[in-house]
């Protein structure tokens, strides 16, 4: 029997209803007060991408985290807002205990060849065999499944914190750990897979959270299947730090420089 | 009598139940085929913003375009989804004929006073004061709502379309017209008011719309204050074009350099 990708089984709903089914939070990606973000987004996403009715691929994602989700069961239900016949809009809730803890807007596209321009440009940086993944072994939950390879902005883990904050921005090759072939799911879930800036900036370790994340796909399924299971790169970086919140800004991008997805969040800070 | 501001007219939400209001498109907003997004995600965060319950200031807004909106009534009804004691989320949904033809998701927050950093700096431009702005008058609708000034990138109306397609980039100063006080609202609105970026760079005017659209608010109502009518920076950019859809992202500032608002969308374009 072929055993599920921990991301599969991280992100699997079991139906219980028209549009509502089951879900699980999973060890394999949890973080230090509740599930990775990453994998509660790819469980909305798969909600809907699994639905019948979807209509082409994701283009858009919205997921907001409203409250903790705890360890245990959960419910994901999911409706059509509006369908064209173009674009096809999802509103999707997590609920535990009776009260959303998570909630999505997801736009699905039907997509045709037109003129294609692509201004946007992949930074230059050695190949992902190049450069070597942090060591995170032991350190359990999310931070196992990935490969991160950092060409710029490493986490200074076990560092004193800098006098003067350090850049925002991060650039590493990025790969599900183990290999999985990508798709909408795992896009969904890398768009969350950047250490929180405050992290990277600041070298502290105050309560944080991902408090609201949007990503756009900039990809069709065939261009997730032809990069398999190799790393994609990142680059994440932010503007503004203040009273309890940070943005961030990240893009992803096939080896051979392809835009497979844009995104931003809003995270939460102490102090 | 004091007259409204056109933008408060157009957003104007008249109670016709609980959380449930009546609005009307207005002319002074009109865009090409229907009213100007920034326009509507306006309305949908006015239902939020005069919410009795509503705590802090709004930090995060999606906006989703899910269809036409029709000239005339629609309704708004909106939910809180859950609030802690920072965060409170919003789902809002502007009806017309029994559909949802926009719907949004909000963030409010309570902020307190933390470590501030600011590694996102203004472009350095002219003042406003130095720049002439672009010649509306008789154009009509949401183009003769703003003050347009051009530093860079302004749209090449009445030239032949490039060989060449140009930078996406644009940046100029905007304010409403007539002037208004900067809030909440009027920051969302100037959000989605630059021109979509595909006709500053392939300067054709193919059918386009905005699909969805996210803006954070990096600001305290007190720094709006302080910014009353005066004209603040936008700068627009945009990384891919591909098959009916491209991307945006933006920034607003004040004339001293303070982050308003950071915002990313998707547009639909034809061919």
């Amino acid at each position: 029997m072929a055993t599920l990708h921990p991301l599969d089984e991280a992100t699997t709903l079991t139906p219980i209803g028209e549009r509502r089914a089951r879900g699980h939070t999973s060890p394999h990606y949890w973080n230090m007060a509740g599930p990775f973000g990453g994998a509660t987004a790819a469980t909305l996403l798969r909600a809907v991408v699994e639905d019948p009715a979807r209509i082409g691929d994701p283009l858009a994602l919205t997921a907001n985290f409203c409250a903790p989700i705890a360890e245990g069961g959960f419910e994901v239900c999911w409706r059509e807002v509006r369908a064209g016949k173009t674009t096809q809009h999802w509103a999707v809730e997590l609920i535990q205990n009776d009260k959303v803890a998570a909630s999505a807007s997801i736009v699905c596209a039907r997509r045709r060849e037109t003129w294609t321009h692509r201004p946007g440009v992949m930074p230059a940086v050695p190949s992902a065999d190049a450069v070597p993944p942090l060591d995170l072994q032991g350190r359990g939950g999310w931070l196992e499944r990935y490969g991160f390879r950092f060409v710029e902005g490493a986490p200074g883990w076990g560092e004193e914190p800098p006098v003067e904050p350090r850049s925002a921005r991060s650039v590493l090759w990025l790969d599900d750990q183990p290999a999985r072939p990508l798709d909408f799911v795992s896009l969904a879930a890398l768009s969350d897979a950047f250490f929180v800036r405050i992290i990277q900036v600041r070298g502290t370790r105050q309560p944080m959270g991902t408090v609201t994340l949007t990503t756009y796909f900039h990809a069709a399924q065939a261009v997730l299947d032809a990069n398999g299971a190799a790393p994609i790169l990142g680059v994440a970086d932010a503007r503004v730090f203040h009273d309890n919140f940070h943005d961030q800004d990240i893009s992803l991008w096939t080896a051979d420089g392809v835009l497979l997805a844009t995104g931003v969040q809003v995270a939460w800070f102490r102090e």
